[in-house]
């Protein structure tokens, strides 16, 4: 069984020589820039993991594993444009690098080289790939705008916040785990566990980032702890400690969301009532049971017991991730 | 035979109820905004007119028409980004409308929903009609960047900027007209003939659309006449009246290329010189080549002469246009 870091290696090969064509050259060095930057390639490495559960050697999944990571790849670049983020991982944003324009029509290339890519299955499965695919990409869209829909609404409720993770992170995840698994002839049945794994994992993960947004370290996270805390972003953490029964840190909280400049005072505030509301014990109880759920989907799959182990070391390494 | 009213009607009506889901309303609403703007619906129209040829009913290709339309108007929605274009046939764009980040999202949404309906067609074709949609839409992104990049270069040759029409406007024609030949399972000569009579009809369509501009009425074309003008845009226009024989034309040319902003006087002073140089005559000879090469590939197609005449008329209709 190939650990993460060879599946990794792999993928970054794969990936270094996907594009075929480069002129012009304004469209796709953009395109290769993004691809180049340091990442932890979580899909592509789920759809390689899959068909290594099943025996399927890896040239037969290799390009649409691909393909979602540029499709991944560029939702990156329209969001950081949206989010007027001019960082990611510490190195520049492609808008911030090479302009707006370069942004919004180099993610718009990207998406159909995600189609490409895509579309080299086997033909008698295209249909059914496409219709994952197309639904899933489509739900992404709709996670990120109720993201960007949740910045102006005062409140928003846990039940919303998750279905918005759930669009836009934890959905991709569950395309890459059953489109892999379709391209291996996995059962209706199997298809399912490893769609429902994908989703409750997923979930997990975006809780995590969230824990990690304002309690991980700042070396390994790579960037300024407390940025979802300033932009007052509707997180699990916030929407819980929002809740708090005790007044006078309802106060604080509510004073606070008044601005949404860095304020390092801001942060500190913030998290101590994510504690004493008990909202960061609450959050990482939640992770902790949508990477149990996703735990129960895995049991369910027809596979023997040592070929689950991969994806059960990507489950554990998502909910003990530093970055 | 239907005529191209008839046509844009039943156009009309597939696409006023092509989008199923509603929420989140400002993913959706952009969309049902730009689809519902007044258009020629030429692309659609050219797709129903092959169904006609060959006698197909429409329900078998109304739905990857509709599909091709919307990837066009996504087209428009972030050229109109890049293009920083508040206004579109008199009425508001999309990110002026709604802000820039609809515009970006929505325009995704719309690209996706495009692949949604053009994955309807028959599994047995799906391979080669997404072959066929990947490699145009890639190339319709190609003809933007090479259309941006083209501000910011001095010089651009003829053989460049047929290159970019075709690349940015034609492909997407010659792609409805294949793709709809596709379905109809016309002979792979006769999806030829079709694929070129739509490159050559799009190239006529796009020279036609730079000499409006230019020479258009502006109660015909419905926006300010000389925005290319006054843009410097390189159309085959200025390059040819770049390449007059006449110092003086030459000069006033240059002088006038150093300002970007709406003036009357260079509008009219640069239209004169179109005309003393003979680009304008030029160009509409240019047009006039490429309708009657549409032509030859139409004479070509192996269907009796009286079926060709649907588009016929269409090439007939581009070339004399005012709007």
């Amino acid at each position: 069984m190939r650990d993460i870091v060879q599946l990794k290696q792999i993928i970054e090969e794969a990936l270094s020589s996907s594009l075929k064509k480069k002129t012009p050259i304004h469209l796709y060095q953009p395109i290769e820039y993004i691809l180049s930057l340091d990442s932890k390639r979580i899909r592509p490495a789920l759809f390689l993991s899959v068909a290594e559960m099943y025996n399927i050697p890896f040239e037969q999944v290799i390009e649409p594993a691909i393909g979602i990571e540029i499709f991944h790849n560029f939702t990156l670049v329209h969001d950081d444009i949206m989010d007027k983020a001019n960082l990611r991982r510490g190195r520049e944003t492609v808008h911030a690098k090479y302009g707006l324009n370069a942004g919004i029509l180099s993610g718009d290339a990207m998406q159909i080289v995600a189609y490409q890519k895509i579309c080299s299955v086997h033909p008698h499965i295209l249909p059914e790939v496409m219709h994952l695919f197309n639904q899933t990409a489509l739900e992404v869209c709709e996670g990120q705008q109720m993201d960007m829909d949740f910045e102006t609404e005062f409140t928003v409720s846990e039940m919303e916040y998750l279905q918005m993770i759930e669009l836009k992170t934890a959905v991709l995840l569950a395309c890459s785990l059953k489109m892999s698994g379709m391209i291996c002839m996995a059962s209706v049945e199997d298809l399912n566990h490893l769609y429902q794994f994908g989703i409750n994992i997923g979930i997990a993960f975006q809780i995590q980032d969230d824990l990690l947004d304002s309690f991980g370290s700042e070396a390994a996270v790579g960037k300024r702890i407390g940025g979802d805390i300033c932009n007052n972003k509707k997180t699990l953490l916030l929407i819980k400690a929002m809740n708090t029964q005790h007044k006078y840190e309802k106060e604080i909280l509510h004073n606070w969301m008044q601005t949404t400049e860095f304020n390092q005072e801001k942060v500190d505030d913030v998290k101590k009532i994510f504690i004493s509301s008990f909202a960061k014990e609450y959050t990482e109880n939640k992770m902790l049971f949508y990477y149990e759920q996703a735990l129960k989907s895995l049991e369910l799959l027809s596979v023997s017991h040592d070929k689950k182990a991969v994806l059960k070391n990507f489950a554990d390494l998502i909910v003990n991730r530093k970055n």
